[in-house]
């Protein structure tokens, strides 16, 4: 009656994926191995999946001795320039790079969800007819909606936790020698950064897998936690004191938000992009079913950023007002001056508060 | 060429234990199943792997129709309450329960390091004579050292990231029916809590593959995660503005601390307990490499709660100041008041901030 991990493993292989990928990546494979110039990119406004994964495969196929670069539309987040001490990560640059990318025989592309979040880089290859490959865990929106597929490889699979998960059953597949610790390194941050350090509903058995497999190649889990989630800056540290201070409620506590103005972001020195997780925070206080951070980018531009704890969805009411999203996690970019967006925005916030059972709910 | 789950879980189990216990698992089960009545308990100020650990086996043990309780030192944190719907976890009263105690044919204790924390359910074990097992993955201190172990069925492993690791092996070994779901919430709260959700070096293969099972049983990641971490209080919530108003740095913003005084915790209504996550809140800032809170519990009582980022271990600070702990995560509890504190330990932490290596470290 001992219980062994073997057994249990051998249900685990019956949940994850077999590790098998679809025939089109042996296709992709034969395309890669024929092809001398490669592009990589990720959508705008990286984050570390898509980031991770463009690493890892660059090196893969540099070490292939292709001619690679990675070409992206946007600045990467200053956590994530760790993963790339060569700086192969640059900046697209039309004038500069269009020659080089029309003598492409092949160009990769991660995490995208939709095309046009490639901006200029994705332009230019469908102007000159380069060969697609689309490595992705997203419903493919937007672009693909209206014009339908434009990856000659479409490499796509919803149930991934991760792109970097595909990238990663990739090499495991077809490269000849072992992934690097590099290359482990950035696939765990794709890892871990798209799951919520293993959190996040998506997180499945193949997902743990990978990691075992990970850090095995020698991934130390809290040395790529602290390189991400342990580089507050000051003006972060700063506007998340102005959002406590700040934080208002409703519906008996459940609906909460914090209103940021141009000048509490100016006395905090901080930007926009030093939000990141402030209405994940708000969600973490007890009793809030929802919160939002409602941001005034100018006088006449707006920001929402909503959290949901799970049992009321609230892309709805991002769509009424303009906005999309997940059911839990949602957003609004629209050009009103704040005070008119959250003068529609708390009201339909309470209504939904209004249907909480509090039987169900946490 | 393809690469199979298979394959790659060959390796994880020569890298993870087998999942065979030590013989003494299989005599500590025959105790078990010889007994009728049985104590439960765990340290005091318990933890997600202390009540984790001892809920899971509690349902066992009252599904094999064993007469248990679960006696504990002191009160469980609000946060783990969700794990016990029944009201099986009761605090120790040795009036009401020392003759319920002294006819116990055997006691389990989880988690401990040091006897001692059991306070008077371990004090009224020894004196009665209870036999005694202890299932833990922490070295055996304090009580352990002076007297040698206390434990007629020591269940102890060092390598497995939490205490409930070991509970989840046992039943997988030994109880004929599955695992529950609410034993699975159980052993999945002990071992995130334990692991950091999966980021702290203790987590091992076994530790992904432990989740991987429980999730087939039907625990959901983000519901525990939810009911684990977001569920701060607003004193707490007041209190961590309070702390980012008055963050304090030096040596080049290596090291960081905050000083809560009494008034500073009046104001926000909140107490010690709020304090959870302070320290390690203050280490995710940028540059910092040294964290501390000091707190003042009362005008001659200070506690100091010190994070390391890793570079620079701790632990001889404190040490050298009355305190201990692991090398990057320790304390100091001290009957002096905090400014005499703050001026000891601030030119300590700024010497070993001098030992820093920018070349190393983060």
């Amino acid at each position: 009656m001992v219980f062994t991990i073997e057994e249990l493993i051998g249900n685990a292989q019956t949940d994850a994926s077999s590790g098998e990928l679809a025939p089109v990546w042996s296709q992709f494979h034969e395309a890669v191995e024929k092809a001398g110039r490669i592009l990589l990119s990720t959508h705008e406004n990286p984050d570390g999946d898509g980031i991770g994964s463009q690493l890892a495969i660059c090196e893969h196929f540099k070490r292939m001795g292709k001619e690679v670069r990675i070409l992206n539309g946007s600045q990467i987040p200053p956590v994530y320039e760790f993963l790339d001490p060569n700086g192969w990560i640059e900046i697209y640059d039309r004038d500069r790079d269009v020659d080089w990318l029309k003598g492409c025989d092949l160009a990769v592309v991660f995490d995208l969800g939709d095309f046009r979040r490639l901006l200029k880089v994705g332009e230019d290859l469908l102007e000159h007819n380069i060969e697609l490959a689309g490595i992705d865990h997203h419903p493919q929106m937007g672009y693909a909606a209206v014009n339908g597929t434009p990856y000659n490889f479409s490499l796509i699979d919803f149930s991934a936790p991760s792109t970097g998960t595909l990238v990663w059953q990739y090499l495991r597949s077809f490269r000849q020698e072992k992934i690097t610790l590099s290359m482990a390194d950035a696939l765990y941050t794709a890892l871990v950064t798209d799951t919520g350090s293993f959190k996040y509903d998506n997180t499945d058995a193949r997902a743990h897998l990978m990691a075992v497999d990970l850090m095995r190649i020698g991934v130390h889990p809290y040395l790529i936690h602290m390189r991400v989630y342990e580089q507050r800056t000051h003006p972060q540290v700063k506007l998340l004191g102005t959002l406590i201070k700040h934080i208002e409620y409703s519906a008996d506590g459940r609906v909460a938000w914090c209103v940021l103005t141009e000048e509490r972001f100016k006395l905090a020195q901080a930007d926009l992009e030093d939000l990141e997780g402030f209405s994940e925070f708000i969600r973490t206080i007890k009793g809030v079913q929802i919160a939002a951070v409602i941001s005034e980018v100018s006088p006449n531009k707006t920001r929402v950023s909503m959290r949901s704890k799970g049992s009321l969805p609230i892309n709805d009411v991002a769509e009424k007002m303009g906005g999309g999203g997940h059911p839990f996690a949602a957003g609004i970019s629209t050009e009103r001056p704040w005070a008119d967006v959250l003068a529609e925005l708390i009201p339909l916030l309470e209504a939904k508060a209004a249907q909480f059972n509090e039987a169900e709910g946490i």
